[in-house]
């Protein structure tokens, strides 16, 4: 059901022509009865914002953390299309609008995923919306059309629904590659019937995205597109204190791992541990600085338990690390400690590596920090991916 | 000539048993009569610090900045080994010291490059290490025998040799992953005959790191070892000022850029250059982070012009940013201008980017701050180097 799944909410997904004549590629999430209600979003940290993005945090300021619908593209990212882009994602925010029954085409938020620098074509498009936006429904069906619709290089759609007590939150992503700290292209949208307010919604989400997408990573890359957004129907009760951000975490989590394991041309999902830090923000930034390491993703995709290549990661993370102190462990096997190899059981760890889901836990050895960053492996497929674009 | 090429040296090469029975693996440079002479260095910034790195530090603050020789091995990096890998590390110097008669085995410095975390084979190793010290001689083929010994995944050894007027400056070096900024996995030792106090010679030295080592990046990646050392030997003039720091300069810029065109599986050069920077730094940090993009060197071995990413990576550097400013050339075609796609011969950039050498141009349209980093693509070649270590 997954966006559907809370009340209130209606999804579709069609054919706007961006990607070729008939393929999914624009979805719309909106308010059943074409109302605002609360909403929030989080924004890419990149400076070279894509239109979709600015459209988008301008509504949110014009409405005061409001909206009743959500259009999403793929296939082109209206990103460095200057003004003629920004222009184009009004037109499809007013489309929606229209479609729907929402009062202002300010009411309506813009996501959209692709090609960087490419003319966006509104003009294919915009003829196109309304028989998409009339195709809505609030089945399961509609929601998975919706998701599929924002696929670009992931190889199946991204859905999730966690229920609370008393209400429910829905989601659908897309997010393949350029996923790291700060998210990355990666494009999100959550539903929720809770009765909740705009501000106490956008704290949920803040606190949501740190515990989930924003502890993936693929390539280190931060897209010009990221968006996370979350839209509070209200037609449920209103959760207990900490409820929300609890269940939102756990929707975000879930759609974040479905990214890590769907990542271009990756075998394995690493969980990477760095425990023993001085704090908890210390430890995240050293278990990403061993997630993005090309070297530490070489090694994954070749089975290698090579230790030596996290403790230099650990080392240069522009954190505190003393090199006598580390220990390294491969799915509970230590291999290292205090600095240094020990002996283990070789046939265990290989075991472990050949899997598809690596553990490696580090101890700085320290403090109490702690945080887990999931990561993968780098392998021929995501290069074979990234080399052209045609 | 290289590391031979100034007066008052000597250098050798030879099988110490690390790589296997009789590969080159062991290198010396040294003063010709064993005395010490200024000498400086500059040391990986990771905190996983090597023991041959805290050894050379160690030994420079005991001399006050001065060497004799320096031992160099390869095929194990001596790192995350503990107590144990800093005695090893003392004993090469040790047995150096007294092959060359140097008076202190401080006066020798040591420089390791191979595999982390394995226990380095010092007994293997110190038996042979007076053969080899006996074979020094101040030929070219010497010289030649001791860059050989530092090579891992290099496919060619890198030497030059630079003339300033009334002096020289030689240089040998290795690298091929692991290049980024502060250095990493790279080896280098250069000579000069220019007769320089240490203070003088460290600054000089700094300076052209600075300009050349730390404006190189293959994977992002810093290792635990990186070196880089000088030694003088006093028997020519002394230079005008300015003069060393310019051809020491040159000196590790030739190596630098044998360095990336040597880059594990690359199959290009990209110059990248950023001005239009509010600072020089700023420029550099956004060269690097363009040089250090996956998707970005994915593109460049595919030979795609796709500019979006290197505008993405310029907005996500960290520094001052205007997507609506930014502009981008291939080989001096532009191909973005004020942050959208403007109109270029297609055929012009296709048969730029088919080539070895790749120019990027960005200009960020801020200030007048500029830099240039040099970097590479990212290929299969890169990855089957890199999957497994054995």
């Amino acid at each position: 059901m997954s966006v559907t799944a809370p009340g209130g909410f209606v999804a579709a997904g069609g054919p706007g022509g961006i990607k070729s004549a008939d393929a999914l590629d624009v979805a719309v999430v909106a308010t059943a009865d074409g109302a605002a209600v609360p909403a929030a979003g989080v924004f890419t940290s990149n400076l070279a914002t894509a239109a979709p993005v600015q459209v988008s945090q301008a509504h949110l300021a014009a409405t005061g953390g409001r909206a009743a619908g959500v259009i999403l593209t793929s296939g082109n990212a209206n990103a460095a299309t200057g003004a003629p882009g920004r222009e184009a994602a009004e037109r499809l925010c007013a489309g929606v609008a229209h479609g729907i029954g929402a009062q202002s085409p300010d009411e309506i938020l813009v996501c959209q995923t692709g090609l960087i620098g490419v003319p966006f074509p509104i003009d294919t498009v915009e003829p196109r919306l309304a028989g998409i936006v009339a195709s809505r429904a609030s089945s399961a069906d509609a929601a998975c059309r919706a998701a599929r619709a924002i696929m670009t290089t992931d190889t199946a759609p991204k859905e999730v629904t966690v229920s609370g007590v008393g209400f429910t939150v829905g989601g659908m992503a897309k997010g393949a590659a350029m996923l790291a700290p700060n998210m990355a292209t990666m494009l999100a949208v959550c539903t929720t019937d809770a009765a909740v307010e705009p501000d106490n919604l956008r704290k949920a989400l803040l606190e949501a995205v740190d515990a989930s997408f924003n502890a993936i990573t693929v390539d280190g890359c931060t897209s010009t597109n990221d968006t996370v957004l979350v839209l509070a129907s209200g037609t449920a009760a209103s959760p207990r204190p900490g409820a929300l951000v609890e269940v939102l975490t756990a929707a975000c989590r879930s759609l974040a791992e479905q990214m890590v394991a769907d990542a271009e041309g990756s075998t394995k999902v690493a969980h990477i541990r760095v425990r023993g830090a001085d704090s908890d923000a210390t430890a995240q930034r050293a278990a990403r600085k061993v997630a993005d390491s090309m070297l530490v993703q070489c090694s994954l995709n070749g089975c290698d338990p090579y230790w030596g290549r996290i403790v230099s990661e650990l080392g240069s993370a522009g954190t505190p690390f003393d090199p006598d102190k580390v220990s390294v462990a491969y799915g509970g096997t230590v291999v290292c400690a205090a600095g240094m190899a020990v002996a283990h059981d070789e046939a265990v760890v290989s075991a472990h590596m050949a899997g598809c889901h690596i553990e490696i836990d580090c101890d700085l050895g320290l403090g109490s920090g702690e945080a887990v960053v999931l990561g993968t492996d780098l392998g021929h497929g995501y290069i074979d991916e990234n080399r052209t674009t045609s």
